[in-house]
């Protein structure tokens, strides 16, 4: 098996999209195909190619699963607009907070979002539409960490001896199947998506329910969702791979006006790597995480406490759940 | 109320313990008295004047309650026999053990503590030896915090309301009611304790039972002993305030081998502050946090994941327990 980085320059790239948009189209024939866009780096580029190649017969759905980063679900969608691409948003919230409700479980709960989301939601969407074709953007990290045990990527029931045709219904293309991420955003770069899409630091697949430790209840997600929007504005610049925040489940002493208050911890982590293989944590300057631990604490409700990974990738992983 | 920090020279230092070394006889007479010496340095300075005043009439314990550091017990009794003072040391870790099971809530193992050391074995003591008077370590800041109701003191039943005469039939005396911890330090270096004890960072009441999130079990106790001996050792020359490792319920996901490990979090402290009313995070060197966290994760069974405290007290408290 290849393990080293693919590198890819412009022409590499150009000759890639123009193979994929090939095979596509070869792949789905006269018929019609649907992809999940998440706004992440691979299904963006997944849905930038196989609209190329499919046009109008290509239809992406944007689910939003009430587990998004704040304003994230309108603002992919008005992206891809202005770029020709017709994505339509499905209001999914309930589904996903019915179904992980009570759930604390890390295993339990991707398992409930990837039922969620491929049986109930997008499997309707598919049998809706009738199309036989699902386009997936698995990369190789995902293969590799799946097959190492590390994680179970919810994307990818192919690889897990699942066979989807059977299971939901539909056949999967998954065009980005050989490529490390350094490479996807240099194809996303070669298919025009803006910087803020090729540049993205990864979000785990299910999204902010991820970064919940303990069951990922509508309020739960609020905290979190709060905290990761002061974090991303403040490190969007920083130019680390990849920087979170986790919301915990063991509550800590805390003090508001003089008195006692029981309250809430979010872990910060902030990530050097080339390929989320190994990594390290930022050294980051101390006046940004105390600047940070005092915007959390001041404008989340009920956070007393902010707290800073300094452990590697290994034995840690990058995301806590 | 006097709010400032006390500063105290060496003439104040001895007229101060001179002064407590005649009041105590005076109100002890031809009795005797009693003491708990934890080796913090409160109870340490308490100990020294008690004894200079009382001689052999100051019956001595180290209570083991098999929350203490690594080598704790033994250490302190033998430094204080190094200097004259006879110290009794009690193997209580079943009590305590027994009284914490299943408790996780934070007001109910202080409870548990207090109960197990003032009723249990501490009153069982006061009982056997016939000492009426109890000497306690308490001083300005615990009031202050109790008054304010941030913390309650497992050592101040008196300022809580309760009568120690008529609840556990003896009578306390609290020589350091009036003074600050910097005050204190310099007494204990008059009464010529040695500096590992007169500057010693302070320890919680309940001791490592406050370093662990949820239950304190034998098990968990042990891996925050581990953790907080690494700890210490990298950070005493770090001129620190105080500095402390905390073991989370909370699982987070690690890898060990390749392969997911669900895992153990330690949270690392290390506070800068003058009288632990307020204070910041010390801004360690990540060489130095990042050390830690290898050592941690490398040596203390089932840790995969070592955060950094970055937040002031307040909102946060000195401790999370």
């Amino acid at each position: 098996m290849e393990t080293e980085e693919i590198t890819i320059d412009q022409l590499e790239s150009e000759r890639f999209i123009a193979g994929q948009v090939e095979e596509i189209s070869s792949a789905v024939g006269n018929g019609s195909a649907i992809n999940a866009l998440s706004g992440g780096v691979d299904s963006s580029v997944v849905t930038m190619i196989a609209h190329r190649s499919l046009g109008d017969r290509l239809r992406t759905y944007f689910i939003d699963t009430g587990l998004m980063r704040e304003g994230e679900p309108e603002y992919i969608v008005s992206v891809f607009q202005d770029m020709g691409v017709h994505v339509e948003l499905i209001d999914a919230k309930k589904t996903f907070f019915d179904a992980l409700r009570g759930l604390t479980d890390p295993e339990e709960k991707r398992q409930a979002i990837t039922q969620s989301f491929y049986k109930d939601v997008f499997g309707g969407l598919v049998r809706q539409t009738g199309a036989k074709h699902l386009l997936q953007g698995t990369n190789y990290t995902d293969i590799e960490e799946t097959v190492a045990g590390i994680k179970r990527q919810h994307n990818i029931l192919a690889q897990l001896g699942i066979d989807p045709e059977q299971r939901y219904g539909y056949k999967v293309i998954e065009p980005l199947l050989q490529l490390r991420k350094s490479a996807i955003r240099a194809i996303g770069k070669t298919l025009g998506l803006p910087e803020e899409l090729y540049g993205r630091p990864p979000f785990p697949g299910p999204a902010l329910a991820a970064r919940v430790i303990g069951e990922a209840t509508p309020e739960r997600i609020e905290i979190v969702r709060a905290a990761t929007t002061i974090l991303e504005q403040e490190l969007s610049r920083s130019g680390a791979f990849q920087y979170l925040a986790i919301l915990h489940d063991d509550r800590v002493t805390g003090m508001r006006d003089g008195k006692r208050d029981y309250g809430l911890q979010i872990e910060i982590r902030c990530w050097e790597s080339i390929d989320a293989k190994v990594a390290s944590p930022t050294r980051l300057p101390y006046e940004t995480l105390e600047h940070l631990a005092d915007q959390i604490t001041l404008k989340v409700p009920g956070v007393v406490s902010v707290t800073y990974n300094v452990t590697k990738k290994p034995p840690s992983t990058i995301e806590a759940v």
